[in-house]
């Protein structure tokens, strides 16, 4: 992980082209009338991706292998063979109507990175190796980051293969049906840090008109279940002091929960996302509303400080109202701090490439969350239009694309160093 | 519309066995397992209701028409042929899961009270009508109170026979099927005065443990459709500060909602009973809520400081939050305000058997608010169990009921004049 400046300062860029190129040409695969890209995991278009990412590999003579959870890894040869490889992985399968560039812009300017190199007659010392991680987004096989959290330790491999799909085919059957189940077994490479680049799925950098993002951390979360118990009672009739009206409980629990997470903004989040009245009849006063509720924060304290106000909101109005509000929690992850080393070696190449900069935390899940359990990891984000994202208006430019890869490939050249 | 005291002073009472065993005798006509009643109009079950009716009408001597709109008029002779009658209405239909006594009660203690006088050899100067308007619940055939209305030429006879149910059938074709489309004019016939009895569908009396609701107005409406438009985005990457979440621009609005309300209360109340959150996911910050909003009030120009001042509010949330708060009026009804006689002869009856009572206003509508705009009319309300109604689970005590049939009685009576 020795940062070796000379790589940085040197004029080497990407061929930003034959990455748009690149991005355009896989986007068919999947390719939706809207101009997004629908590519489940393990799908026939998924095997259409991958295809044309190991003949890619085959044709500028890397050695490529699959491991038993599908993961692709692509490796360009250093020039000092002890050394770990350094890696840059990310994701090609995509949601149902996803875009062209969540996931695909950091396997695709990993390409780029090696080509590059390769164009430039640059070896390094430590070999690079650009993997393609087997279903991120789980919007096919539940749970999602399910290669790299194999990869990482995080879920047992046998729990992973044996992941249903809707039509009742596991992970293994769906493997085996593309001829992506490898021989090697997850988890056994090691490398000495990996680079994920991916777009912002936010508007942080768009708004602030800030090119790259150093991801230092991703976010905690504690997700709920949340119930409310009213009287449901005739609207014309109930005056308004005999009602217990759960909807306007709920309504006043959604502010409190806006409140708390606007006492840790910008870091803290708070949503519910979901919310069900019942009965739901017009000139019915609510008797219940069931509702979702998500924080997210990188401080796992902060996010325990946000899990506990919102027990006390929800007792408080429980106590002043006569509804009952209760909230299950359903699922949390604790908040994944990347490698400083790593996250310091991203903003110096970009500021070596004198691109605007800032550190950012990470409000999404990504394979770099999982990896960064096992391998100094630390992720570049580069702005998307309007933060839109697991959308087929999905968008990014090819300038902000191609930054993203220049300061992969600088990156990377410092942590592997050049030769 | 002549008061007379001694009716009101001797000690006639209802046979309230009777009256009992009428309500659960016809409960049977549509019973459900759960002791409801499903008893849509101009069913088979409605038939079987009707026939019931008719059958009693008929061994009593009475004499019964039907109007073209299906409903059922039963008089009872008075001793001076000149005087219109007094009304006693109500309805036999139901909600698909109701109960056995909206409407009902107040159809069979109007027979209760015509076979009283019968038992007690009573003769009145104005004859006495029992009615059983047609489809009050606009449960099969939408809108509701469709009989009533027509005969107070607040809805048209060719639009209410035209309404279609579900399965694309015709009330005119609903009513041949059951042989109830009657050749008399809806709307000719002409009363003094009509008596509504009817369970309060709300707490208020068993809460304050009164017998007798005189009830001297039914509140206006207003309905209207709102829509918020917020921006749908991660609920990870998506910062609070840039955030503009529809879900907690409604929250505010819900609460705005309520505090309107709530300075109108008692006799004013809003209601929002549906809310639809888009697009309803987990991790995403909604991006749109459709809502329905209701107001009543009994007096009008309250009604309309609430429709002002809920713009008001949608347009400061619109400003502050700039996710757009947008309501559409869609449909409005203004308060009725019943006779203040017929009122005073429910009040007076209520006070000479003894019977706890106070004023109130309606928050439901009911066949007396259309009738009331061509007959001088009231209301009666008695209690009924947690307020709860178009419910299985409605429930009245037969002391209850039978306290509102003497009322009623008491009130026919004065009403007709004894002869």
């Amino acid at each position: 992980m020795l940062a070796d400046p000379a790589a940085r300062t040197e004029k080497l860029i990407v061929n930003s082209e034959r990455l748009w190129a690149s991005i355009m040409e896989t986007a068919q695969f999947g390719g939706t009338l809207k101009g997004g890209v629908k590519r489940l995991t393990l799908s026939e278009e998924d095997k259409q991706a991958r295809d044309w990412l190991v003949a890619a590999a085959n044709s500028s003579g890397y050695a490529t292998g699959i491991d038993d959870l599908g993961n692709i890894y692509i490796e360009r040869k250093g020039t000092e063979p002890g050394r770990l490889p350094v890696a840059i992985g990310s994701h090609l399968d995509t949601q149902p109507t996803g875009g062209k560039f969540d996931g695909i812009l950091g396997v695709l300017a990993g390409l780029e990175v090696l080509r590059t190199l390769d164009d430039a007659g640059i070896q390094t010392k430590a070999p690079l190796c650009l993997i393609d991680w087997t279903n991120e987004e789980g919007a096919r096989f539940a749970p999602g980051e399910l290669g790299s959290e194999v990869y990482a330790g995080e879920v047992e491999r046998s729990f992973a293969l044996s992941r249903m799909d809707a039509d009742g085919i596991s992970v293994a059957d769906a493997l085996e049906a593309i001829g992506y189940r490898g021989k090697e077994r997850c988890g056994e490479r090691r490398f000495s840090a990996m680079l994920e680049l991916h777009i912002e799925q936010g508007p942080v950098l768009e708004q602030e008109k800030v090119a790259i993002g150093v991801v230092t951390a991703a976010k905690g979360q504690i997700w709920f279940n949340g119930v409310i118990g009213g009287r449901e009672s005739h609207a014309g009739t109930t005056p308004m002091p005999l009602r217990k009206d759960a909807l306007s409980a709920f309504a006043e629990f959604a502010l409190a929960i806006e409140r708390i997470a606007n006492a840790e903004a910008p870091a803290g989040v708070g949503t519910i996302g979901v919310a069900v009245i019942g009965p739901g009849s017009r000139n019915t006063v609510p008797g219940s509303v069931r509702f979702s509720l998500e924080f997210r924060h990188p401080d796992k304290k902060r996010l325990e400080a946000m899990r506990v106000r919102a027990l006390d909101a929800a007792a408080l109005i429980s106590r002043t109202r006569g509804c009952d509000v209760l909230l299950e929690p359903i699922w949390a992850k604790d908040p994944v701090q990347f490698s400083p080393q790593v996250a310091d070696v991203i903003r110096e190449s970009a500021i070596a490439l004198g691109l605007s900069n800032r550190l950012m935390v990470s409000g999404a899940g990504h394979d770099a969350c999982a990896v960064a359990l096992k391998v100094p990891t630390a992720m570049i984000f580069v702005p998307c239009k309007d933060g839109i994202s697991h959308n087929e208006a999905e968008s990014a430019t090819p300038e902000d694309c191609a930054a993203g890869a220049n300061v992969l490939l600088h990156s990377a050249l410092a942590l592997a160093g050049r030769a």
